[in-house]
């Protein structure tokens, strides 16, 4: 039993969420939204860094998936977007995480079986897969989406087993 | 007697310099660079955050000046830029330092006179003001600079004073 945190950054809001991966598949444990506020820069980023670090202190993951951000948008953005980034995941390198890095791609892959697939689509599974009766914020939900996509390239490092079967699927079956 | 950190963040080299403000100039301290090695990219995060950590721990910094990034260069570059900048801040946020920001220009300006002035200038009237007898690494250049330049915008906010003055001409006087 692992427990199995995802971060999705953001300079206004961060989401994360937090699933028990049990060998077998993955329970929902908690998720939410870190809200930086109209405080200066600095006070934001510590917002962030402070929440992620209470996230970790309340739930006690072990490891930390964040998504591994590719745009095409301003340097500006990518800056501010970069700071949350980097602060998140110096919460979980202080804490003493693993963290592991994957694309918008590999999510989508791992949680919808497709690349291609919309926020949407990848919304609705993430609520099949952890068997949620309530939709959950956007940004929570794209955190629950990256830990699911963690705990499943984590399993497919088992060698031999039903779950490398699984993932040679192509797809996060749980 | 003022302890002021300059921090000139890099997703490679972070260069830090610390100066002693008496209220009528600046005295060297310190200043060096953070290389943040060939690990991961957290692995590299955490350098950042234990480097600007224990210099504040070294020196005993109470306020600190970092630059106001701005630059038309590709938003890659940018984002991890902006992961190693937001760690250096949370660092000194963390240690309790009040944070300023500064932009290349406002730099240039209080250390130079000149918004225009080019890194030689700057690196040649940091060793000027800080009667400095080697030329410092350039990262570590940059964030005397920084520090200088913070000290002189501290100084400004003491209304009526001879420092008051020294600001209305444009330039760092020390």
């Amino acid at each position: 039993m692992t427990l199995i945190l995802g971060i999705d950054p953001g300079s206004r809001i961060t989401g994360y969420g937090v699933v028990r991966d049990n060998g077998r598949n993955c329970e929902y444990v908690a998720s939410g939204c870190i809200r930086t506020g109209n405080g200066s820069m600095p006070e934001r980023l510590q917002v962030v860094f402070r929440g992620v670090r209470e996230v970790i202190d309340t739930y006690g993951p072990v490891t930390m998936g964040i998504e591994q951000v590719f745009m095409a948008r301003n340097p500006d953005s990518a800056l501010k977007l970069g700071q949350a980034r980097g602060v998140a995941i110096v919460a979980g390198m202080e804490a003493g995480l693993d963290i592991a890095e994957y694309t918008a791609t590999q999510v989508k892959q791992a949680i919808a079986g497709s690349g291609g697939a919309d926020k949407e689509q990848v919304q609705m599974m993430v609520m099949h897969l952890l068997k949620l009766v309530q939709k959950p914020q956007i940004d929570a939900s794209d955190a629950l989406a990256i830990a699911l996509c963690h705990a499943h390239h984590r399993q497919s490092l088992i060698p031999h087993g039903l779950v490398g079967a699984k993932r040679r699927a192509g797809r996060l079956r749980l």
